[in-house]
């Protein structure tokens, strides 16, 4: 049989709409979802909750899509390095600004920290934003990478909020953010957080290779952080082990069209191993199916759930969503 | 031990220039490599080599470098669905161009092949490519994605050509190449083909790891073909099981400044299993390393070898170079 009849045999091919219930805890087992699941909410940051713990996270390339209603949700805004001179160029390379609303938002924009080795941020930038108070915490260490040393920032950053105490004057220069957690906290966080990141995913390809597979660790290291990945075209989470219920008021909420035609979506075991997959509420569902890299992955897969869809997998994938808004 | 101090330990940082000879077959073994090895050269389609079939494959995602360069080198070009329409628009957005000089490049660099499902190719531009000597294959299979179809296309090609047989002018619309491939030819060509892909990487998520999917599967069933996924900012190749030597005239052959700051690379495992490494001529080398996704990842690392590099690996790994020039 080749992979085409093989695939054909093993995906249920859905109608473009579907309303698929939410698990509810406790009910019957039906169909091939067990009962207790993780509710997953990919576009809350749509909407104000004055309740969460709502950091911001930019990374060093280029900032392609609307920054503002992510900034403006968000309870702290960290740049990674170099990250810093893209906010700066990101007002300047706006159309149709003149030169004093440019700094003017420029002014209004400060990011709460900036954290990296500092071989990438322009000395002026970093200045400016010094004097306009955000604090800059260098992190000289060659053996943690960007992403991973702003993480640590973000987690120290409410640790230290929750327990009322200030934040550091003297941290060292070559990985004190990292002692500090390992010593202080070890390693620990109940606090929950959801971190919304801009330009992990989408520039050089070993750069985006990392932020995923940080994804992947993160959840294991550090269960109180929720990571979102946004990019110009879709937004990168993960769904745990497990039944995951991904839930969206609509699905214009994320897509122009989405009433009229299913938001594309992949499923990715970019992991170290195989999982095994359910779905429904995609085009193509499928149930007990095996996934891996060098074998099938489930690309230009489409969301046909009207509110929702549930995934049931054997262990943390990588899920993305187009998003055109 | 902390994550970063076990690095530290494993990892040799080396200066930013080293002369790395080519391992000599039937030469005895030094450090760690073994005497044969597969010598790759990413950069050989910057100069001509009539002797070469190579192929220019264009998906559908905007395109953001300089395609003349790869067009002119290459024996033919395909385009996947829509990427024609990408094609098409290219020319258009060119700044700086004359209506005249527009319409006479669109009517210059027409692809030899459109193939797809033609659910994202616009019908004018479609019947455009078709008047000016296109061959539009529609191959609606939802089971085999546009890539697939489209390296399809290109061994059956070089096969026919080889053959000396005509293209044939009925094929199935469902997945007809498939077919031929399969029954004429049992899946196999021994023609070497170089295929440079413009779009694979850095569009939507799934599509760019499903592109990483097909590299892996592709050098297990077509080992005829040496794929390189080109980027605005990368390059991205295979390095395959046992010794690879990279080999480039100089590092200023793809970065402006690579004969002062070492070009960044990655080494990216991601196939189903852990890999284990061994480099000479990388700015942080490695010895019978084990990487794989949840562990270490080699990111942000940085070329030092003046005129090439070995890598020893016990899997095929994906690698990407930063280009810049």
């Amino acid at each position: 049989m080749s992979r085409e009849e093989e695939l054909k045999k093993e995906v249920t091919v859905q109608p473009n709409s579907l309303v698929i219930e939410r698990p509810k805890n406790g009910e019957e087992k039906t169909d091939s979802f067990s009962c207790s699941y993780r509710l997953i909410e990919p576009f809350s940051y749509l909407s104000h909750d004055g309740n969460q713990n709502r950091a911001l996270l930019i990374l060093n390339q280029e900032i392609d899509l609307d920054l503002i209603p992510l900034w403006e949700l968000s309870s702290i805004v960290v740049c990674a390095d170099g990250a810093a001179n893209r906010l700066y160029e990101y007002f300047a390379n706006k159309p149709n600004l003149t030169k004093d609303t440019c700094a003017q938002l420029q002014s209004k924009y400060i990011p709460n920290y900036i954290v990296g080795d500092f071989d990438s941020i322009d000395k002026e930038i970093a200045q400016f934003y010094k004097s306009q108070g955000a604090h800059l915490i260098e992190q000289s260490s060659e053996y943690i990478n960007d992403f991973s040393k702003a993480i640590l920032c973000i987690q120290l950053h409410f640790q230290f909020l929750a327990n009322g105490e200030a934040w550091p004057d003297n941290i060292e220069v070559e990985n004190g953010l990292s002692q500090i957690w390992e010593t202080k906290f070890s390693n620990l966080s109940s606090i929950p957080i959801k971190v919304n990141t801009l330009s992990a995913i989408g520039g050089r390809f070993d750069q985006t290779i990392q932020s995923i597979n940080q994804l992947y660790i993160l959840h294991q290291t550090a269960k109180n952080l929720e990571i979102f990945f946004h990019t110009h075209n879709d937004i990168i989470f993960l769904l745990y082990k497990g039944v995951n219920y991904v839930a969206y008021p609509s699905k214009t909420t994320f897509s122009r069209m989405g009433d009229k035609i299913p938001p594309t979506c992949g499923l990715l075991p970019l992991s170290n191993k195989p999982i095994i997959l359910s779905s429904h509420g995609l085009k193509y569902d499928v149930k007990h199916w095996k996934t891996q890299m060098m074998g099938y992955v489930s690309s230009s897969n489409r969301i046909v759930g009207e509110t929702g869809f549930i995934v049931e997998c054997s262990d943390d994938i990588v899920m993305n969503i187009e998003v055109d808004f």
